[in-house]
């Protein structure tokens, strides 16, 4: 089945846009999920799978997707990536599309192994992401190993204009006739993803946009009719849940709004046992992304 | 010690500006190196250990550094990337300069987690690597993390202009005034790497160009003036040495060759053991590239 159409399957399924990133930092965990573990990458992985097995579980109903950032798994080195990897057959179980937060780039037979570590393992295991994120800097055939992989269901998401105030440097670059670099990266994300639309008319190629950009994620709209808009940046970073306004416009499941941390660290001010607190903002962002 | 003068000291020292690419292919490996294995990923990352070891102690008279494709490892796994670590601490056990072929790229704590993973480990265990190639599109505040390591001695490369084909469809986009894309992103480079230029008076922070594209070599040699020219698609790409002549034009150490299939799978054309194959190609490259 198509990745667009799987995610306009869940979110009218679920009446959720909701995408949980799982961002976990030693420093911000319960008491409870470091107790008893040893010190060194060992004990943090198993914290960190720990912690994500209970976001998982407490926004399971409210979200469609979750987005594990796999930086935080692979500063701990292989015993870190070999939890990331249990996180994301927990989620699949959980009934959760995993979107890889890794963005990858290369080219040839080195996107083709990114492609097999996150959405096609060769030994015949299941993937271990539904989709990927991904940098396209390198051009369209960087991408070429991944879109192939868009045909037995999986997902890409290409960075256009990313949420943090650096990415002015280069995706805000004008060229000549006035068009923003990111634009036209938004372009040819749109000419990549043709041959991926599904039946719903959601592409299995979508784009990261910064929910910090209301305009740039009107534009992506625009430019990018068929791809799924995948918004970070909600909350902690300043993104507001009505972008999904402008990025549903044209269909109900062409934006998935992405907070982290305010939703898998809300227990921090709200007081009380971390799973409820997680639970608790996961169901107040979908309702309130909903009301949109 | 600075990283650009680490690597003018080892390319003085050996008299090369070698840069051997690690990209194990297990349909490629040498028989005996799998010979006995268990299939599936475990199997396949103890043949990935094997042959990079018997890869570095061939080349480690004659090359300064390798450059080992996170990519091949990741697609194990974490016992790939296991595998990889130890791969990793044998090269510089073996005196070489090891420069992490990732091409990562985030914003923020998910910046510093990445440059965790390979430059700086919190447990205090050794960096896995001295230096790692990065992609800038999200901009100058993604590179924060890494800047900060370089105090301690770690190098950058930032890809500018890379060695396929489609690395035209963002990378020579053209900006008002002329100015291409990949243009803007070397002089950016530049300016991150000013307060990083050692005694040699080459930067820690470099520059990615392909080898492929010997115009776009020269140009980046004049906007990166302390910048080392990581010069991968050597020889399986089409790319020649002698793109060196334009890199090292202000310093014997500005630019490093950076060959993988070429050097690495040599004896599977030539015949006789692979171990011997690949010692005698990289010597006949270092000499070449000499002869510049």
């Amino acid at each position: 089945m198509n990745f667009g159409d799987r995610v306009a399957e869940a979110v009218e399924r679920k009446q959720s846009c909701l995408c949980v990133g799982l961002d976990p930092r030693i420093d911000l965990l319960p008491p409870e999920v470091i107790t008893g573990l040893h010190p060194g990458a060992s004990g943090r992985a198993r914290a960190y799978e720990r912690f994500c097995g209970g976001v998982i579980d407490a926004v399971a109903e409210d979200a469609v997707a979750v987005k594990p950032q796999v930086a935080f798994f692979e500063a701990l080195g292989g015993v870190g990536i070999s939890a990331l990897e249990r996180v994301c057959a927990h989620a699949r179980d959980a009934g959760l599309l995993v979107i890889v937060d890794a963005k990858r780039g290369d080219i040839a037979s080195t996107a083709e192994a990114y492609a097999e570590a996150w959405l096609h393992r060769r030994d015949g295991a299941p993937p271990v992401g539904d989709a990927i994120t991904l940098n396209a800097y390198m051009g369209g055939d960087s991408l070429t190993p991944f879109l192939a992989t868009c045909g037995d269901g999986a997902g890409l998401f290409i960075l256009t204009r990313t949420s943090n105030p650096g990415g002015a440097d280069v995706q805000e670059a004008e060229l000549g006739g006035g068009e923003l670099v990111w634009e036209r990266m938004a372009l040819l994300v749109a000419r990549w993803g043709q041959e991926h639309v599904g039946e719903s008319g959601l592409s299995a190629v979508g784009a990261v946009v910064g929910a910090t950009q209301p305009d740039a994620v009107a534009r992506a709209r625009d430019l990018m009719p068929h791809a799924i808009l995948l918004l970070p940046g909600i909350g902690a970073q300043g993104g507001r849940p009505d972008v999904l306004h402008a990025a549903t416009a044209t269909h109900p499941a062409g934006g998935l709004i992405a907070p982290s941390r305010s939703v898998i660290y809300a227990w921090r001010d709200r007081g009380g046992d971390w799973r409820q607190g997680i639970r608790t903002a996961a169901a107040e962002l979908r309702r309130s992304a909903l009301a949109v």
